[in-house]
């Protein structure tokens, strides 16, 4: 049976991250939010799920995946519950556990940058605070992209096993979180992040070496891959990128 | 051997979520940073570990957790990793992602918390970003705390195991680390939580439940127990509880 992720349907947001596992592994799924309602999904069926009264299990918010009778919200638990079947985490525990600890400062680096462009609150337009954004971006920008992207330089270049991956030998779910980083970053910031990313090689090549695998490319050049706009997490906002 | 714990020594933050873990456990610990300097230990041991080159597996930022030769940051993953030992979480893996989705949603309501008092960066003392703090927090009071609480209450409600806990029909780290949100929510907003408890019966039976486990209390009369402060992620800044 196809996984179903529900997510918002015109952004990539954090659905983005689970989006692009299921992706590169190959897994049959339906994009619930982004398919005709007359088809009983569409977005109404992601507001059921969110709503259903009688659901033990109601995700907080979206993403959300229902796999079966499972419904699993939380980008990170996504991940860690999809990774051993789409063969995208290696099996020991304490790799698992590494990979976990990625995924998660890869999250906290997105929530920062998300609130570059609403520092105040979520409910208010980007327009309500501005000056607000601009002292926060110039943090953001200054110093937590530097600590943030020279720590995943540190541990790809420690990587035991060689800087082609994050975890191991091979492919995990943190090298596509990472890749979709960085994507991000360089549509939101450009001047900002590759005055960074100009230090932190080894993650400029895994995020290459990503965008090569045959299924992520075909994925990036398809109509499923949303393009980003002014509604996601990562927007472009020229005065910000400081 | 004991676990170590690393987290800074003046706070409960995010460490306490682990520290409450290992309490109720009763599992052997050694809080790091507010042991002695002259035993090796002490806050200089913490930042040897964050800055040790040679590590393959650095931690993004404390709290992690020295297990033997293994080192888990991030407290989410600290916690579904101690979790199975410390008998803190059911065994199916079912419950184990549910439990750290719960998990999840908690480390993001008390990031929104920490944000009320630093909205424009955490570089920035409180006193700089007055204004905007005050912008934030009556989002938080009045929008973003009811959706939490009320989505915790939902949940305790819905356990198909009964509400006397989170997940199934035994203490789980979530059940703890609810018991600790309320705690620093009712810290820092005493007016603003009393109001958006007083609808969430569910939520402060389990929180008082929680409270007298007699491992738990026993810690929380301790001096191993950090009064909560205005260095902490929950601060009471009575200009903030609107």
């Amino acid at each position: 049976m196809a996984y179903e992720l529900h997510y918002w349907p015109t952004i990539q947001g954090r659905g983005e991250f689970v989006r692009l596992a299921l992706e590169a592994a190959g897994a049959p799924y339906v994009d619930v939010a982004r398919t005709a309602d007359d088809s009983g999904q569409g977005e109404a069926a992601l507001m059921r799920t969110l709503q259903d009264r009688h659901q033990p299990h109601p995700p907080f918010a979206p993403p959300f995946l229902k796999d079966g009778g499972l419904i699993v919200g939380q980008t990170a638990a996504i991940l860690h519950y999809l990774a051993p079947t789409l063969k995208l985490v290696a099996r020991s525990e304490q790799a698992r556990v590494w990979t976990q600890q990625i995924q998660l400062t890869i999250a906290d680096m997105v929530a920062e940058a998300h609130d570059t462009h609403h520092p105040v609150g979520t409910g208010l337009y980007y327009e309500d605070q501005k000056p607000e954004a601009l002292r926060r971006a110039k943090e953001f920008c200054h110093e937590r992209m530097p600590k943030f992207l020279n720590w995943f330089e540190s541990i790809v270049v420690r990587n035991p096993a060689g800087p082609r991956h994050l975890v191991g030998g091979r492919l995990s779910y943190a090298d596509l979180s990472l890749f979709q980083l960085v994507e991000g970053l360089r549509y939101a910031f450009p001047k900002a992040a590759e005055k960074v990313l100009a230090k932190t090689p080894g993650v400029i090549d895994l995020h290459d070496r990503v965008a090569a695998l045959p299924k992520v490319a075909a994925y990036l050049q398809s109509e499923r891959r949303i393009p980003f706009n002014e509604q996601g997490i990562f927007r472009r906002y020229p005065e910000l990128d400081v």
